[in-house]
């Protein structure tokens, strides 16, 4: 990676925080302590998510005004997950980006609050009329692809699995349709969003990007069991080891570490191949993809 | 209320029940656990704020079509925040419908996993496209008006302060502001939905139809505190006299409770007076407001 593209993704990252800032409530507006603790949860993250829909975007020529909320919305709802996945009766963890957890920071009444508005702010980011927004139907679609990316058929149905799944050992096929909703469903909604917003696209360029958006997060959770492993809490801002502190199945328990991180390769690899047709309109997709291989939190 | 009209309301409510049912994923959809807790969760109800959506579209010559997926929308989000409300670090309350809330039937996890489920379903049956459903411009705007309803500066918002509120006697002003938010914005959005979906709407027939929501939901809100003292926890189908135990403010406790069934026959007129200029297309309306006013339960 170059530093010119570094400052680039650099910059859509600034967009991101810009229009997100932007789209939270006021935290004074009523009721403030709720407003606040949406900030609290929404503040930091790497914004990967946000990022893959400007990179997926700009591959389609879709100009970056038209993303902005569908970029949001994304992070708007990965935060919330977090908050809810956070909880005493979910994974019950105390740290979270680095700081303590929404029911540390506030209570336990307050994060179900603040995630349950969180989700409902994404979907109002979407149905807002602001300069330069996509048009009305391709936001109808996103909020579509977006509502079931998010739900019971997606991450929340993962979640559950992930959940149902605590103490067992569970076969690598059953623990790749679990990571394919808890984590894959909104990493690929991703991809599926900017395409909302691109007008006359053809289906076979839709379905490579899924397929990179498919790779990428699998290969993206892939990575999450080995940081899980390798990592140190104070790197990953999260508690570390806690997929054996519950006695999860992960690829890394399933697998090894060795070929774990051979599958990641992989999958990273199909990532960058799904992409072949797209030349050099592809190449932020490209970056980004290199910035989550070499991440280590 | 005549035998003709009763019948009526029960084919709208037929009718509802109809379209959740085939717009809830099947209980055996992976995964199973959180599909059949969904639909358990969703079930029961007097589905007034369904009928609410339909009887307000009736008034606005809506056909029927073009209302189902706002009708069960806004009965989406009703069942998520009962299930939030009734979890331990909330209500905590172990029966709802007169049945075992979800976290006593299932378990807390699934509860909240439930909630934030029902909450996705809710925007991701606006976005769909069922034949005779309002057009896409008009879904994107019930989803801004459900997503505004539903979120911290609505439903959500009442929340936060319901629970803040909990020990301490507040305002009448501050409870009639809670209110307006926690009970009192859902029921508002109902002929809101409705008139998203009507071609053409004047500003003054819109507005006519809010004062109609916001004096019934209030009205409908004075009721359940008179309810929660004067009906039974078997009659009610939850938990009676709730209220007292957890020291909330309430209109009872505030005006006592010969002045809240004034306040609340004031504001069923009021409801009524809101109709004035539409007429007989505001029948079902009525209807309505006369099956609110009367319940007891």
């Amino acid at each position: 990676m170059n530093s010119q593209q570094t400052a680039t993704l650099e910059s859509l990252r600034a967009r991101l925080e810009a229009a997100l800032a932007a789209r939270l409530p006021p935290p004074d507006a009523y009721p403030p302590r709720l407003h606040q603790a949406m900030r609290y949860a929404a503040d930091g993250g790497k914004r990967l998510r946000a990022l893959l829909v400007y990179a997926a975007g700009e591959a389609l020529g879709v100009p970056l005004d038209a993303l902005d909320a569908a970029a949001v919305s994304v992070e708007l709802i990965h935060a919330y997950s977090l908050v809810h996945d956070d909880l005493p009766a979910m994974d019950d963890d105390a740290l979270r980006r680095g700081r303590p957890t929404v029911h540390v920071a506030y209570d336990e009444a307050t994060a179900i609050l603040v995630g349950d508005a969180l989700q409902a702010l994404a979907f109002e980011v979407l149905a807002q009329d602001t300069p330069g927004a996509a048009a009305p139907a391709q936001r109808l679609a996103m909020v579509a692809v977006l509502a079931q990316a998010a739900g019971s058929r997606g991450m929340v149905g993962g979640q559950m699995v992930d959940i149902e799944s605590e103490g067992r050992t569970i076969a690598l096929a059953e623990l790749e349709r679990l990571h394919a909703h808890k984590t894959g469903a909104l990493i690929l909604a991703c991809v599926q969003l900017a395409a909302c917003a691109a007008d006359g696209l053809a289906k076979a360029r839709r379905q490579a990007l899924e397929r990179h958006g498919r790779a990428l997060g699998l290969g993206f959770q892939i990575q999450d069991d080995v940081l899980d492993v390798e990592g140190s809490t104070e790197q990953l801002g999260k508690t570390q080891g806690k997929d054996r502190a519950q006695a999860k199945s992960t690829y890394v328990s399933l697998l090894g570490l060795t070929d774990a991180k051979r599958r990641a390769t992989e999958l990273f690899r199909e990532a960058d191949a799904a992409l072949a047709d797209f030349g050099s309109s592809a190449a932020r997709l490209h970056q980004l993809a290199a910035l989550i291989r070499q991440r280590r939190s």
